[in-house]
């Protein structure tokens, strides 16, 4: 099949599908969209076969996680999405089912975070490859990576560590859980939830936030360097994934610290809000673990500890490496 | 290097770089950025080494090229580019300085048409890819491809097919002319210039606009189809790249009609206008050939004339198949 009648079949996302403004979606040279009051955060992510997932991956699961990557960027910023593109390029053995697949999961992601899908890109290329823009909107002020200030309480949504412990079993170098937990486990692979509407209810308590892609400690160090800051974090006070009974205790802060693919939130927030912050785990549409970790104070790095020990790691997380 | 390093030193692009309403660019979670007056217009493109580019393509020409077809984009809706961002795919094995070369084709780039890079990703990847993203704005009603009107002349800018001439030469599949003319030739397939002055300028006067990206028989069967219209041209009021002395007229024609990576315009407009649209091609920040080249009827489909006798070709232009 040529690409435009897959475009056509597959890709032409109607305008009122998702998000509001679309004037003009898939099918022209370019969409045309009317943005809402506010100031307007976009995103771009790359996601390669081989490299952020196996070649034989779930179409459905991977338009999820593709847009869910950029959608979870969007939130990192307490905003919300508005308009998705994504170029999509595959091997030209791929079957139209492979497309259809690929068009739901992209479709199913669009309802399920209120965005619209207005336009891509469709090419042939010898690895499977995946980059979408997304395009939201902030009604607040932005939370940026430099917002963390001296005082501040250090929190985390979500169990860490879970997606890294899937992918290391799946790699063969850490035990299996039983079957529901790593069940549960690869969801937060494959299948994670950017924390939106989380992120949105933080947007006027929070100082600094960002999503934790490639790793916690990454993340931290990054937070602490843009903001100027020091950061210390307790071992003790992250929730545990259910399949990290499989686990050392080694394994299990390889896995927190270090893995990636959580797209759970970091956040710093003054200490005074922590009690109305802590209720917001249980909040309708929210329903999600909230723990705070640790502390910002004056200084810079970032310092792990367990029961008072401080604890270290050969690497901060995962970074591409170029000669 | 790592990705990190890389982007710090190569793609920290400055904020008051291009355009204008940046408040946040490279280096955050997400651009925060403030949208003026006017529509907003979106598009997406992906490159893809061994298929739209040779593996060993110089690394300023690329990104010049990148962000052109997504600049052109933006052009054939009638609106002017106000940031871009670009998702790289490079195999680890590349060195700083190809990073360094194409980051400054991006800059050079965005100093020309006048937009800020505010965003991207860097990733590993067996094959090189680059997908670029603009969004720019509208101010007058955008051009769409489906707003022919029967009675509009056609019209097309610069000098169709020199791109699919230099890339037949690169292949062998067609003879070369003297070394200036090849010049001129591979300029417009390596460094296409987007219609940026020239589509805004047209923006109150022309009907339907699109950019030839696949090929001019392609892009007039789209138009002819969105619009519902027959479109019919004359295959010797085109403009003739100097690099077609080389050619005999049967290669010259598909070079001109089937070759794609023109970048040039493709527009409809009323034919009371034409004396006003030819003046512009003479205007200051313009200066590119304006050929009308056919007119739009009533009725369905594309037909090519060449002294009063219809020419077929065997495909329209250029596009991926899959399985």
């Amino acid at each position: 099949m040529q690409e435009q009648e897959i475009i056509r079949r597959y890709f032409n996302y109607p305008v009122g599908s998702g998000g509001s403004g679309v004037t003009l979606g898939v099918g022209d040279d370019a969409a045309v969209l009317t943005p809402p009051a506010g100031q307007l955060v976009v995103s771009t992510d790359t996601l390669n076969g081989g490299v952020h997932f196996f070649a034989d991956a779930d179409p459905y699961l991977l338009a999820r996680k593709a847009a869910a990557v950029s959608v979870s960027d969007i939130a990192a910023m307490g905003g919300r999405a508005l308009w998705l593109t994504a170029a999509l390029t595959a091997p030209a053995t791929t079957a139209s089912d492979w497309f259809l697949q690929f068009s739901r999961g992209l479709a199913s992601s669009s309802s399920d975070y209120v965005y619209t899908v207005v336009g891509g890109d469709l090419t042939c290329g010898e690895q499977l490859s995946i980059t979408t823009t997304v395009i939201g909107v902030c009604t607040t002020p932005p939370l940026t990576r430099a917002a963390a200030q001296v005082g501040d309480d250090v929190w985390v949504s979500g169990t860490i560590g879970a997606a890294a412990h899937a992918l290391a079993v799946r790699l063969g170098t850490l035990p299996a859980a039983a079957a529901a937990d790593m069940q549960a486990a690869e969801a937060c692979l494959h299948n994670p939830v950017p924390r939106q509407t989380l992120a949105a209810a933080l947007a006027t308590t929070a100082h600094a936030m960002m999503d934790i892609s490639d790793g916690l400690l990454l993340t931290a160090e990054e937070i602490a360097k843009q903001s100027t800051v020091a950061i210390c974090l307790d071992a003790e006070a992250l929730a545990l994934p259910a399949s990290f009974v499989a686990l050392n205790g080694e394994q299990q802060r390889q896995c927190q610290f270090v893995g990636g693919d959580d797209y759970e939130l970091f956040f710093t927030a003054p200490a005074a809000a922590a009690e109305q912050i802590a209720t917001l785990a249980s909040a309708a549409k929210i329903a999600v673990p909230l723990s705070r970790i640790g502390k910002v104070s004056a200084g810079s790095g970032v310092t792990v500890q367990l029961k008072g020990q401080p604890l270290s790691f050969a690497t901060s997380g995962y970074c591409h490496r170029f000669s």
